[in-house]
């Protein structure tokens, strides 16, 4: 992995991908006490950076592909979707049964074919594994795969033409694919820390014992869509070698994060993608300027209802 | 008023105004059965386009300017005050004294000094002009002021610059400021077509008899940002020579755009700006190609919150 590989991914998503707007707003900072830039990947096609790294990796493909398949119940599921389909390739996303069914509705929108299985019943690796071979379709994983993080490091060489001063960069890191991509391109540029939620904080704890950490739990945070057991095997490395150390936030940063960011930036973010901005809004320790990754807006109306009824002005 | 004047406002505001984006979603696309771009004003400064006036106004007064004042409650206030303050000037806004109570903080947020007056007991436009006359202060009304509109008008310079295929515009029409600052920046180019809530249809009806009508009610719709008594005396011979005729939605088809904009586009619209979109998506007669001014996202969390639950998906 290197810049030369961000930079063939960033030339074959120009004008794919949208080149999402740097934003901020002087009362954000007053609350801060800094200065807040949030690059809007919400606003994103799909809702989510996750559709550069589908890009990415569907257009490195080679002629003669048949079609891909991913494994996701949310945003790298919409993200591979919508790239295959706009390639003309076929697309099959496992998902599990018990998936929003908005979630699934709008996969298949996007035009893939959706496979439910049962999480307690089916073995989900297996199944893919067949459905695989037996149509020739090739495996996009969401971020150990090299393509993918090329894809999402395209983000970085954004904000290094959109900001010239030195600033320090907060990405919403699950397995790493985003915070890798990103520390790559703006390597000797600007520093990339990963942030987290509390509890699963796999990465913040990698980058101190220096060892791929797990999670003790795989789910119950509010920051669902950036949990992920441990860093990834490809991505671990990269952020070993150029990230600062890991930010935690609590959920009720998330969204009282959430809640600033519709007030003030009149953006909607999903709580995993909050997680930078928490960070950037309320740990102390940040320097005067930061750029915070609002990484995707795929939110529940229920749930962001409810977050703006508990923490809204 | 001329393209000249336009453009002038518009290199002023380089660098100062936001160029906001021009966002779409293929699902939002498929349920409106046509190509909607969504001009996302609610992205710019204090959230609202009323800050691309504001700065074409007070950027354009001669230098020994002592400050500024406006009469308003919401997004004209907001603009003009960040306007003036970033130049340096002072600015005082009248706000009536029930109006929101953060609206009023933000005011003062941004720099300027909100004088409260009673809405039964005072008479605004005398005390406005006894201030604005002991302290030397320049008025700049929300609509009818030739650099206002100009300013407004950045707006139609920028769809024509980031869009070259054929489309109708749609505009979100209070006053018409905007709507006047638009057409004549698109002269020519695009049709522009002012959009107005049932009820508060001053500028439809207007254009049909060929002079300012006036609305039954002054306030009473949920779009309160764009309810004025009548088309500008300024504004309207400009919408008359170029507008379209006029579309008209129902606070119902308000509140579905709003929900459909958070869940495909992930921005927050108040009600009074997504009345253009609302026409785009639920006006069956338009064309297949049409831009939508969302004008503004400064909406209280709890009336966000209200429309979510009930037209969340």
């Amino acid at each position: 992995m290197n810049l030369a590989m961000i930079q063939a991914a960033a030339t074959r998503l120009q004008g794919h991908a949208r080149h999402t707007p740097l934003l901020s707003a002087p009362l954000l900072d007053r609350i801060a006490g800094r200065r807040i830039l949030v690059k809007a990947e919400c606003l994103q096609w799909t809702g989510s950076f996750k559709f550069r790294g589908g890009w990415a990796a569907v257009s490195a493909l080679p002629v003669g592909t048949k079609g891909v398949i991913a494994y996701s119940s949310g945003n790298h599921a919409q993200g591979v979707a919508l790239a295959a389909s706009r390639h003309g390739l076929s697309c099959v996303i496992l998902m599990p049964s018990d998936a929003p069914k908005v979630k699934i509705a709008n996969t298949r929108a996007y035009g893939a074919e959706v496979v439910l299985y049962d999480r307690a019943g089916d073995d989900r690796d297996a199944l893919g594994s067949t459905i695989a071979e037996e149509r020739g379709l090739v495996l996009i994983k969401p971020f150990d795969n090299a393509e993918v993080i090329a894809g999402q490091g395209s983000i970085g060489l954004e904000i290094a033409q959109d900001f010239e001063d030195d600033a320090q960069v907060l990405t919403c890191c699950g397995g790493g694919g985003m915070t890798a991509g990103v520390a790559l391109a703006l390597e000797g540029r600007m520093l990339v820390r990963p942030c987290e939620p509390e509890g699963f904080d796999d990465t913040a704890r990698s980058l101190i014992s220096g060892q791929r950490e797990r999670n003790a739990a795989l789910s119950g945070s509010i920051c669902d869509a950036i949990v992920t057991p441990s860093p990834g095997e490809l991505t671990f490395p990269i952020l070993q070698r150029l990230c600062g150390t890991g930010l935690v936030v609590t959920d009720d940063e998330v969204q009282r994060a959430m809640a600033l960011a519709f007030e003030h930036l009149r953006i909607v973010i999903e709580p995993g993608g909050a997680v930078a901005l928490a960070a950037a809004l309320f740990r102390p320790e940040l320097p005067d300027t930061v750029i915070a990754v609002a990484s995707g807006g795929n939110v529940d109306s229920a749930l962001f209802a409810q977050v703006l009824s508990r923490y809204g002005a």
